[in-house]
């Protein structure tokens, strides 16, 4: 039986705690959307003023080489790298997680053998599933969409190329990476993982895996701002062979000569594209500096421990979860079931316990391990208790749909 | 003879001279370079303020609706609309410019019936021909580049599109864009723009000359900020057949619905692809609402002006001027051809006079209307002379080459 008193005695030993100060979490508000939107932080706060104001109010053009702009996308994609198990050189920052999924998939198909059939399953995000069917159709290859459960054994050896995201973004539901991986390797397969809902929530192994590129997002658990840049890695052993299908001037090995024939750079920077979204860019890679001194294995455990603690308070008041009870089957989200969780999700934000809607009927609940407190998830049980007692949900204001969900 | 007297002149019946205060411009600093990176102006600092502190720290996921973010690609494009002839509905602000010419010209070579080549000129950006060449290896098409005096006759029967840039990045040179547009109606090529040097530097008429799609850049002299998304224009006629090669869900017909099967959002939010950049869209919308007021004919004959100052002034001095001299065949650019124009570029700029050098031999000036005076120009034509005269820019600190220039 999980109580109020537990919780802050789980929050007094928390190796985390202090990390709560970085955040500007509004008064009144559990924030369980950092899976959406990770929240402001002074660091960024502070960092996106200097950038504006000074850096480009006052440094103007100069900035690009004055104040570091220009590798930016490398030292964000660095400390990325730490949080994802990927070594240093093997991520850019830049774009959104949908275009550098593309570039990922193209270039992946580029450097397949060819081979019939390129696979997913039926719970990756859905952009990812229409990117890989448009590069799938453009090649004149077949799109296999498994059901998860299903993934490891539709790795054949007629299948080019596999690409997932790791958390399931309705269940929660996380797959085995290093199973994943082995099974593509034993059949030629090269894998690219979608991290949207893994970086900076648990720790990832890209490079022990054996991953061959990835992508992921940087204003979800990484706290980067509305927009923040994604990123892109490419392994050590594809970088050679990795064919932008965007070539453009920050993919040359020499933006700055204004060939008229493109010549990839050596490295990761072929991946890139167009001009870094500079602000964003800067911003995110402040939100990084807070996770610089954070123990991963900790964030895992106090990953593991929120979500335990709202799964055990969701049973007790017999809600469906349908996220895996395993921790290591799922990532730090938890999801209910409900015909009705768009009004229920909707109750909830009107009593300041913030979650999201994700069609049909999925209510998601992120567990970010940085900023929240087991005292909060008990007090936004609390509340969801309340509303699921009181039928609160059932007043038709909370039915009203909105043009984000 | 132009004197300083005559400039102060201009300036005091300049009709946009009070446009300079809404700008944050450094002491000291004469800026030639708002066609690179434009200034930081009071609106803009202000909105970046508000997102990041306010709409993101307070409303965090919620400003999505409350805060409107879901409608700031539409409102920036109607905004461009007014400045390059565009109407309502026809532009979506969104990634870099660079993504967006790829999505343009791919979508351009879906579109176009089936022919043997596309058709660009040597004046266009690289980036431009980079994108096009990928575009055309992949369609088995071949990529023709024109010199850009010859670029109408190569307008024929066999070219399924043409793609430049309407003002050169180096010499300054604009080509017609009512008589390429007419020329490729006669023979039913689609056409792509590149305003990435027009837009907001004088005005543009994509609509009236029967342009089929354009890209362009939100931080030049939009000034937008550093790396604040570019956008891309689709023509009404050209709408129902656009299809974006990378199908991602902010160009689903219901981004909220997470189908498997993309369709295709009904109007020009189909050019989107994945989240906006938030901060930046914001800081480019505010950008923007300095032009609103703005007669574009008094941009355009201020430009004339500015650009006509300088290129006297350079001409009294000597100096090789690329750019053509009649004002219909010129951007707000001037530029200077010299063997040693990276140090002479250097040498002005520790003077505060900032222009750029473009690789191999070319000083460039940007002369953004809504901001510079005469004056300014006159001086920084002197420090020009001044460097000039006693060899200044021989300094070997002037030739040490940095990241980005």
């Amino acid at each position: 039986m999980i109580t109020r008193e537990g919780c802050l005695a789980l929050d007094d030993s928390d190796p985390l705690a202090h990390l709560r100060d970085e955040f500007l979490l509004p008064e009144g508000v559990v924030y369980l959307d950092g899976n959406s939107l990770g929240p402001l932080s002074t660091r960024v706060a502070d960092r996106i003023d200097r950038v504006v104001r000074s850096e480009w109010g006052e440094g103007l053009i100069r900035s690009w080489n004055a104040a570091g702009w220009i590798d930016l996308p490398r030292q964000v994609g660095d400390k990325i790298g730490r949080l994802v198990g990927a070594e240093p050189g093997t991520i850019v920052a830049c774009d959104s997680t949908s275009v550098n999924l593309f570039k990922a998939v193209a270039a992946a198909v580029s450097a397949a053998e060819q081979r019939a059939a390129l696979l997913t399953d039926a719970g990756n995000f859905p952009t990812d599933i229409y990117v890989m069917r448009t590069v799938a159709e453009r090649s004149g290859l077949e799109l296999r969409v498994a059901a998860p459960d299903a993934l490891i054994e539709a790795i054949t050896s007629d299948v080019g190329l596999v690409a997932v995201t790791q958390v399931d973004y309705r269940t929660g539901r996380r797959h085995d990476m290093g199973a994943v991986n082995a099974a593509a390797r034993r059949h030629g397969v090269l894998t690219v993982w979608d991290l949207a809902h893994s970086a900076g929530a648990f720790p990832v192994d890209l490079s022990g895996t054996g991953s061959d590129y990835a992508v992921g997002c940087g204003y979800k658990y990484l706290n980067g701002g509305p927009g923040a840049p994604g990123f892109i890695y490419v392994s050590p052993s594809q970088q050679a062979s990795f064919r932008n299908p965007i070539t453009a001037w920050f993919g040359h090995v020499a933006p700055f000569d204004f060939d008229l024939e493109f010549r990839p750079a050596p490295g990761i920077d072929r991946a890139r594209v167009g001009t870094s979204h500079v602000i964003s860019l800067a911003g995110l890679d402040a939100a990084l500096d807070i996770f610089e001194h954070v123990h991963l294995g900790e964030v895992e455990a106090k990953s593991q421990s929120l979500t335990q603690v709202f799964i055990e308070l969701c049973e007790e008041m017999g809600l469906d979860v349908v996220t895996p009870r395993e921790f290591v089957w799922r990532g730090s989200q938890v999801s209910l079931r409900h015909p009705d969780a768009y009004p229920i999700v909707q109750a909830l934000i009107s009593q300041g316990v913030i979650g999201d809607f994700r069609a049909p009927d999925i209510a998601r609940f992120g567990f970010a391990p940085l900023y929240l407190r087991h005292a909060d998830i008990f007090d936004a049980a609390q509340t969801l208790a309340d509303i699921m007692e009181r039928g609160t949900w059932r007043d038709p204001r909370f039915s009203l749909r909105q043009a984000v969900t």
